[in-house]
């Protein structure tokens, strides 16, 4: 049998899910035929108010707003379906506002959901991910955030202490490359994204530091900037082989970047792994779903996505939470890396 | 200079959008000293109202809801950018519903969204794709259609007459039997997806259709059900590379299964597209970001968007609009298809 939700008796009842919600809480006046026609509907349906159900306050409206930068990329729907799937059974809703990756839209969307009064709002990219962000973005976020329970996504912001859900992306870079070496791999690229943006940075240092502690020198070709795209990734990869003087493995920013650059080996009739080694960062499905099948950091979307979720409930019923909560990545071996001893 | 929105001055003025649009479109009594507040903020910004601001009604929010079940497969996003970017300049912003394809959640959001007073809603997959749709669900849609603006894309409700935007899916899949057909091909699998889906339907009967036509006989096993995964046609693309009697094409439903076909084939060794040409449906971005490149049918899911929200605009505006408005796809060939005269 269908479960009965808060939303089927609010619209059985033709009221909204707030009165049914006043109803069951007994937090505000309800006029006696509603409440008597909302009472027989619990009744009838045998209607067992969910956690949420039972904590909205008067104010409440059971939606959260998720705004996110880009939908085409994986990464943002794969944490957006682990969000879905942690709140369902909290009965919450969800607004998806994607900002094409545009600043000013995030300050519309921050507006809109404010009007349109979510319980909550998830952020993901965007201006929090930036390098340097300017104090007017910031202060808009800390405004919002002052007002309704707020989430940030794998990101931060300068001198604010929002609440965080967050990937340890500096871990997994450090062991992606500590792997590569292990291999016997001496002389790694890597493909990075956008160099404005914290995801790049962090990753980029921790590239630079386990290959300093291992010995090795990285020089400045060896790192080439472009965007999250595949597109970018076939694009530097071409590059990195029209030099004589190759590296032995690539390590991509993300797994878009890595199945462009597997592209353009293959293309160029460089064997992955047997001539190149390519890792990428993230795990979307497709990293499996190509050939060869992608080795990469794990980042566990999923969970990402659902303790997003968690956080954000207990901010909105008023409870105790830490700032920060950090996912730990792990490393995928799969068949896009050879261990150099293999080939020799 | 960023330009000025109708959503700035509301903000500044510390007013609901509404109630700028009653100022500017003077439908409605507005207290004289907010009246005046706005009118001094549209003058400090010299802000111009565009089509949409002009336009807004008391009653309009200048925001939609798109109702679509499954952001992780590329050709929602894609189909949701083409919908972003055509409503930038109208200034609508976006609420996006992801229903998980679970039909329950979609009378969920149907019902969100009319409580939240969106203008117009878009309507993408789940219900409005089975073959045959429940009554109680087809009526629900109904229902919506009747108060709020709303275009179902890619789809149809029976016994309805609502508004539609679609791609010419049965001429795609006729193009793309013809075109392996001519190339030399006799023997052609089709990997489908879930056989009770309308997309499936019309493009296998589309596919018999024209093998008969050329007098091409399909046998049972020649056709494959599943759903619309990569991993659904990576295990497909398996079972017809286990049997002996190996067909020399396969034309897959869309370009996630197809690109599970590929994985599968270069994995057993059999060359693509030597060996095994395979077509896909779609083109989303992925399609030719893999070696080799799909060969697939183009939906512009750009201009599938772009359409739905000019379509919604023109019912939100009052004004005349078809009923019914068919985008033809086109076939793109690149390297996963070849012709049987080269081969042999």
């Amino acid at each position: 049998m269908k479960q009965v939700t808060i939303y089927d008796i609010a619209k059985e009842a033709n009221v909204s899910v707030a009165t049914v919600s006043r109803v069951l809480n007994n937090t505000a006046p309800v006029k006696d035929s509603t409440r008597s026609k909302i009472m027989r509907l619990i009744d009838e349906y045998q209607f067992q108010p969910n956690a949420l159900a039972r904590g909205l306050s008067k104010k409440e409206t059971g939606t959260i707003g998720v705004i996110l930068p880009d939908v085409t990329n994986p990464f943002f729907p794969e944490v957006f379906s682990g969000i879905e799937r942690m709140a369902r059974d909290m009965g919450y809703t969800f607004f998806l506002c994607d900002t094409i990756g545009d600043y000013e839209r995030e300050s519309q969307y921050l507006n809109i959901l404010r009007e349109k009064q979510v319980d909550g709002i998830i952020f993901l990219g965007g201006r929090i991910n930036l390098s340097k962000c300017k104090p007017e973005l910031v202060d808009e976020v800390v405004e919002t955030a002052n007002r309704i329970p707020l989430v940030l996504v794998n990101g931060d912001l300068p001198g604010t202490s929002l609440y965080r859900v967050i990937t340890n992306e500096s871990k997994g870079a450090e062991i992606a490359t500590q792997y590569l070496i292990d291999s016997g791999h001496r002389d790694i690229a890597f493909i990075a994204g956008n160099d404005n943006m914290t995801t790049t940075a962090q990753k980029v240092r921790a590239f630079k530091r386990i290959m300093k502690r291992n010995g090795l020198h990285v020089s400045g070709e060896r790192v080439l900037y472009g965007d999250f795209s595949m597109a970018s990734g076939e694009r530097l990869m071409n590059r990195i082989l029209s030099n004589e003087d190759r590296p032995t493995a690539v390590f991509c920013v993300n797994d878009f970047t890595a199945v462009g650059a597997l592209k353009a080996a293959m293309k160029a009739g460089i064997g992955v792994p047997d001539d190149i080694s390519i890792i990428g960062f993230d795990d979307i499905p497709l990293a499996s779903a190509i050939y060869p099948e992608l080795t990469t950091v794990k980042q566990q979307m999923d969970i990402l996505g659902a303790t997003a979720v968690q956080v954000l409930h207990k901010l909105i019923m008023k409870e105790n939470v830490k700032k920060l909560t950090v996912i730990e990545p792990e490393l995928v071996v799969r068949e896009s890396t050879l261990s150099r001893d293999a080939i020799q």
